[in-house]
């Protein structure tokens, strides 16, 4: 167990770990499964900055965790949702050790001004927030 | 040349098609490729949702589309905009024909409370409904 907790940013929760990014990676990724997350894309931005502009830069993997019941609810509020999905956690190689951040569901789905996805937001948050302190 | 336009909505901008689920999906794709959008992830939403939940849901597929070098100039803005990152295009069938949905980063972003990146933000909305006029 880290030291760090979870924090709360603009826009997604945050932890600090003093681990190796692969490590993180698998450890984020097993947190996930364990709040019933499922990571349905995974974007290798290292990579592809270097393949695409050839810039070099930190490592940063971006996956999109997806709670199939949370999206199937989410989809029959509001048909566009999938504009918002799925819900991204970033792992990046921070100035020392690696940082795991997650979007906060209830921030990003505000800009849908749709009340009904807020218990669903806020539902998906605390179980993200959850993954990672469990980290 | 469909007569609908694309429209501005809520938090993303989108096309109604006359033309079926496949044809959109295959236009859409090259429509992206044609302003400069890589095609990073593609999610089977309604794939999913039956493997997961055994729910029948329509077609229903989101696209994580990234211009390279937008991204690029976002993260050195912002390292923590992976969280928004890439821009999703929802292709799924209309009750007829087929709707193309692409969100507004600049709505998407605004959630950061970040100056910097708005005038990226606005460069890309313009390019996806640039993309999604041209299906």
């Amino acid at each position: 167990m880290e030291a760090a907790k979870t924090k709360k940013e603009a826009y997604g929760y945050k932890r600090e770990l003093e681990m190796p990014f692969e490590a993180a990676m698998e450890r984020t990724r097993e947190a996930l499964k364990n709040e019933g997350f499922g990571v349905l894309t995974e974007i290798d931005m290292k990579a592809k900055l270097k393949e695409k502009l050839d810039k070099d830069f930190r490592e940063y993997v971006i996956l999109g965790a997806c709670n199939p019941g949370f999206a199937y609810e989410a989809l029959v509020n509001d048909l566009d949702i999938g504009l918002l999905l799925p819900c991204n956690v970033v792992v990046y190689a921070g100035d020392s050790g690696t940082v795991v951040t997650a979007i906060d569901p209830e921030m990003a789905m505000s800009v849908t001004g749709d009340a009904r996805l807020e218990p669903i937001a806020k539902q998906v948050g605390e179980k993200l927030r959850k993954a990672l302190d469990t980290i």
